[in-house]
């Protein structure tokens, strides 16, 4: 049996805890594996007398980078800490030290892969962050490896279990976002500061790095569309079980025929038909359209200690094997094409559309004749006397429809005069064309 | 740019063609990955003049096994003739001829699977089956890299589409099971001669090679219990519809503490909350349960010319990328644990019943009494009259139980006098605890 290999971590919080745990409870399946024994040898913590939910050897924490940046001993180095520019500066200095990086952080990715791919290349380093994308979920590898030689067309991710759990919580109980949200952050599922998830942000990092995989070009965070779920209304999603809808925050990221490419974070309503309809409470769920596979989705927990621990030592594991075989440095995401986003008259989905009117008679002639002339036309429309005074609600889903001409149709609505106030409207997906 | 790799076909069917196809079209992407291009040199066939769907040259088919497996310019052997002595025959050549393999054939892996791995090894050879599960889904990689730190508790799949089509077109619309298998028929979704699929044999094979991954024991197709859907009636689906379950037919491997593994292969009861009871129509999925990582679902084509050529095509570029590493060889399953059966005693799960029993004052005391000496109590009960004369149709799930347990009420419940008959029973799935 070959000499063991020294981890070393940075952080040791949920994601830290679990790793540590994983590979003191598996150390004989990791053997059995890789050969050889695996131990955590440091861990860079803030506060060495905090007290922890897993019981660890405090002999090997430490408040000094360099126990673990410098310590010639230690090959492969977990960043769990998480947060920017410390995060960056280690993992820089890692490769520095020729040490493989196998990183959960999602926010650091989305803003420096790029650079950190570079970095780990120049080193013959590994850099690995399967966990950053729908933690224990084996996502970026069937990405990555199972798919390679389809051309990936669309990825729609329920990527943000926080969100989702709050939007069933709404969807199915009824109950109202401020008490859905309490619910979830009772659970530990939402931040005491929810702003990242509530308003898409963490979604919108996440399709940053599954568009870079997909498509093989610098996708950016500023390239992001994100809208979050902060302003949606119990109303709509009433009408939405109507219309066998389910609400869901979905990261899209599209591609063009023309390798143009859209990256967005919206609410979006799914016809109940659609694989990723089903997905509820805390899941997460990426499916991807290849041009050759079709469709495949792929479902799990998006966060947790240990499910995301999973994730990590995955990489762990491929980078020691690596190091075994002597082939570090070699698997990194070459960009490819030139980045160019989808313009808005070549965006197409279907359209929801909540309108309050003047109830008079002749209202819904003159908005059907203003989406006629814009060469929109209508799936589904319903109607029904509003509680307010005088106005009546009116709902349609429009057929498929480019977002630029959906946009000008909402601009020229609400001139005209019967039209009190738009409401809402919403991305629609996933009903049969 | 390297030199071209040279690929070997053998057979060029649905998948053959598909995997031409896929060279053929996406030449420069595998161009972008490997850094070298990607070429088909010879083609075995049966026969050269046959009509093919797939426009190939001609002068690259033969019908000389030699021609592709003694060209030293060929690397990289692909079998997708199917079939089982010729496709070992040619296979085990290949290795001594140092090319890497990959394969669809799931029939030669489910029996041959260790014989061809101890080849591959020995001659320092790839050999990869990526399509044998799960067609265009990148499951098998999922499986053995992305949960490689994990145990794996419990496998359920649907893994057979010709099933799950019949089944969903029963379970939706009501089909008769002889209408649902011609129109699978119709469609291309079933064969000619459909009983590898309907009896659950193709099924079973396809959990052979997944509990052997999963749970690193040498597991064999003798080990696999075995039951189809043939003799399924309405009247059992329709209940399941008030009892808010999906009929699926499922492939379990289970795994206990002690690592007893229970391998089989049922028409099941699932709970429509389970997450694989959305799965229909011709559409594969596979649930894994993992001690650390909790529930995660892999979802996608089962079957198709390029789904399945997109898998076959990953395990390709792995075997180049390993080629161009020097590093072929070095993955293979590892047999860890002595295989050991779970004895029906601790095999636990919920049952449907269903009984005709006679229309008589207390004949249901009688059965729940017999069911109450057995210690297994009702979770569910449905009566009815039947239209049969003077029997009364009765159907129960129960809470969980031992296998041997509901085997052994089985018996004593067709001693008694006032049951007319044992209609049918199923093993239930997914329902909360």
């Amino acid at each position: 049996m070959e000499k063991e290999v020294s981890i070393g971590l940075l952080g040791l919080g949920v994601v830290g805890s679990g790793v540590a745990q994983l590979i003191e409870n598996y150390q004989d399946d990791l053997k059995h594996q890789l050969g050889c024994g695996v131990r955590v040898k440091s861990v860079l913590v803030r506060n060495l007398e905090k007290a922890r939910s897993y019981d660890i050897d405090h002999s090997i924490l430490t408040t000094n980078c360099d126990d673990v940046l410098n310590d010639p001993d230690i090959n492969v180095v977990v960043e769990v800490m998480g947060g920017i520019e410390e995060a960056r500066k280690y993992i820089l200095q890692a490769f520095q030290a020729k040490k493989h990086v196998i990183t959960a952080n999602k926010d650091l990715i989305a803003l420096y892969g790029p650079e950190l791919e570079a970095a780990a290349n120049e080193n013959e380093c590994d850099l690995f962050y399967e966990a950053s994308v729908g933690g224990g979920i084996p996502l970026l590898r069937g990405l990555s490896d199972g798919l390679v030689s389809d051309r990936i067309q669309q990825v729609m991710g329920i990527v943000n279990g926080t969100t989702n759990y709050i939007l069933t919580k709404m969807d199915v109980d009824g109950t109202s976002y401020e008490d859905a949200l309490k619910e979830a952050q009772e659970l530990g599922f939402a931040e005491a500061d929810p702003t990242a998830d509530v308003e898409g942000l963490d979604a919108a990092r996440k399709m940053v790095i599954l568009a870079r995989l997909s498509f093989l070009t610098n996708v950016e965070l500023d390239d992001v569309e994100v809208e979050g779920i902060s302003n949606l209304s119990l109303t709509d999603l009433q009408y939405g079980k109507q219309l066998d809808y389910s609400m869901k925050l979905i990261g899209f990221a599209n591609r063009t025929n023309d390798h143009h490419i859209e990256v967005s974070v919206q609410p979006t309503f799914l016809s109940n038909k659609h694989p990723l309809a089903s997905v509820t409470d805390e899941y997460n769920a990426v499916y991807i359209n290849g041009e050759a596979v079709g469709e495949t989705m792929f479902y799990g927990p998006g966060a947790g200690s240990l499910p995301t621990a999973t994730a990590v030592m995955s990489d762990v594991v491929e980078a020691i094997k690596n190091m075994r075989l002597g082939v570090n440095g070699k698997k990194f995401v070459k960009p490819r094409f030139q980045k160019e986003l989808t313009p808005m008259d070549q965006r197409y989905s279907q359209f929801y559309l909540r309108l309050h009117v003047k109830d008079e008679v002749g209202a819904f002639a003159l908005i059907s004749e203003l989406f006629h002339q814009m060469g929109i036309s209508f799936e589904r429309i319903l109607q029904k006397p509003s509680n307010k005074d005088e106005l009546a609600e009116i709902v349609v889903v429009t057929h498929e429809t480019s977002l630029a001409k959906f946009k000008d149709s909402l601009a020229k609505l609400r001139e005209l005069y019967v039209v009190e106030n738009v409401e809402s409207f919403f991305r629609v997906e996933g009903d049969a064309k």
